[in-house]
C-alpha cells in the first residue's frame, strides 16, 4: 500500500447524497415555483434512468453524450411519465443542475483534505467536468484533479477511465486506488490492476437501497467512510 | 466583465518562474552528482527547444506526444551538444520532472487563492496532467480544474485548447479569460471570442528576454501581477 500515489473517487453516492439533496432542493423548488409533485418519486426514477441511459452510448446506440446531457433528457421523459406540469425550460435547466449541487456526506469533507495531505486526490466519475467542478466549488471538495467521463470519453466500467486516469497522472495502475461506496465499480478497477477501497452508504438508495451494505470483494481497504479510509491510510 | 465565470491561467512564466526554479536545482543537483556544467546554459537552451518541439507535434511531423516526453527528448540531445558527461538515466528522469518541481512566483499563491473565491481557476497550459498536478502539489496552487494540451491533444496555440477548455466547463468562451504573461498567448484567446488578462514577468527569460515586457494588445484587463489581476476583478 506504500505505493499508492493517487486516490480517485467513485462521487455520486460515495463522496455526495445524490438522492438527499435533490429531494430537499426539488421540494423546495416546487414550493417557490407552487407545484406539488412526488419529488421523491422523481428522484429516484431519475436515478434509475443513469446507468441504462449510460449504457446507451457505451453501446453505441446514441453519440458521446455528456451526462448533464443525459440528466435533462431522462427528467423530460420522467416528467411526462408522472404528468408534472408547469415545468418551464428554465425551471427544468435549473432542475438538471441540481446534480451540480449536490451536497456531502458528513465525513467526506474532512476525510479528503486529510487524504490530500499524502495522496493526488480526484474524482473519476461518470459526471461530465463543469458538473465536477460546480460541485467542488459549492461543497468545498478540496480537489488536486478533475477526472470525469469526459475525460476520455467513455463512462465507466469501460476500461479507458481506469486506465486513462492512470496514464494522465504517468502512474502504473497499481499506483492508482479507487475508492467507491460500490462494489462494482471497484471489481472493475481491480480487474484492471488499480488499488481499491470501499465503504458503505448503506442510505445512498434509501429504502430502495438493494445492495452495496457491505464488501463483497477482497478489496485492499474496507473503511467505516472517508475520514476511516484517511486514518487507514496513514493520514 | 461581469460575465467572467472562469479564468485560466498560461503556467510557464506566468505563474511560475521555470527559469530560475531550473537553474536553482540543476545546480544544486549537479554539486550533489559532482558534475560541473553551465546549468544556467543548459536551463536556457532546453527552453529554446521547447516551442519547436510542440511545433514538430503541431505540424504532424511526430505523433501525439505529452511535453514531459518533449522535454527529455529535448534534454538529451542539449546534454550531447553541450558534452556534459556522467549524467545517468536516472539523473536524466530526475532532471526532466524538475519541470515538476518549478517555484511560484512571490505573488502566484496569494493572487490565485483570492480569484479563486469568485472564479473557477484553472491552468490551460502546454504541460501534460501529470506535470500539472505534480506541481500544483508541491508549490500549493490551489487549481479547481486542471486543464493540459493532454486533455485536448493538442498544444496552445490551437484552437482546440482555448474553445475545448470553455467547453468542458459548459461556458461561452465569453465567460472565460485567459490570463497570461504571454502577448500571442492572449492574442490566440481573445480571437476566439474568450476576455484576456496580462500581467508581465520582466524577468521570466533573464538577460534573454526581448518581448512581453509590456502588454502590446487590447486586452481586457492589463494588471502589475496576479495580486493585482484579483484586486481588478474584484476579490
Amino acid at each position: 500500500m506504500t505505493e499508492v500515489k493517487a486516490i480517485l473517487f467513485d462521487v455520486f453516492g460515495s463522496v455526495v447524497d445524490w438522492r438527499g439533496s435533490l429531494i430537499a432542493e426539488l421540494g423546495a423548488f416546487g414550493a417557490t415555483r407552487g407545484i406539488t409533485a412526488d419529488w421523491t418519486g422523481l428522484v429516484d426514477r431519475w436515478r434509475q434512468a443513469y446507468a441504462p441511459s449510460m449504457d446507451r452510448v457505451r453501446k453505441g446506440e446514441l453519440p458521446w453524450t455528456v451526462l448533464d446531457d443525459l440528466h435533462r433528457s431522462s427528467l423530460d421523459r420522467i416528467i411526462d411519465e408522472m404528468g408534472i406540469v408547469g415545468l418551464e425550460e428554465t425551471d427544468r435547466g435549473h432542475m438538471t443542475l441540481g446534480w451540480h449541487r449536490l451536497r456531502p456526506w458528513p465525513d467526506s469533507i474532512a476525510g479528503l483534505t486529510r487524504l490530500k495531505t499524502r495522496f493526488i486526490i480526484g474524482p473519476l466519475s461518470n459526471g461530465n467536468i463543469a458538473l465536477l467542478v460546480n460541485m467542488a466549488k459549492s461543497a468545498g471538495i478540496p480537489w488536486d484533479v478533475v477526472f470525469g467521463s469526459e475525460t476520455f470519453r467513455h463512462f465507466k466500467p469501460d476500461p479507458e477511465v481506469y486506465l486513462g486516469a492512470a496514464a494522465q497522472l504517468r502512474l502504473a495502475p497499481s499506483e492508482v486506488m479507487m475508492a467507491a461506496a460500490h462494489n462494482h465499480d471497484l471489481a472493475a478497477a481491480q480487474k484492471l490492476g488499480l488499488r481499491t477501497a470501499f465503504f458503505a452508504r448503506p442510505t445512498e438508495y434509501g429504502p430502495l437501497q438493494s445492495r452495496d451494505f457491505a464488501a463483497t470483494g477482497a478489496w485492499d481497504v474496507v473503511a467505516r467512510d472517508i475520514e476511516d479510509l484517511a486514518t487507514r491510510m496513514g493520514c
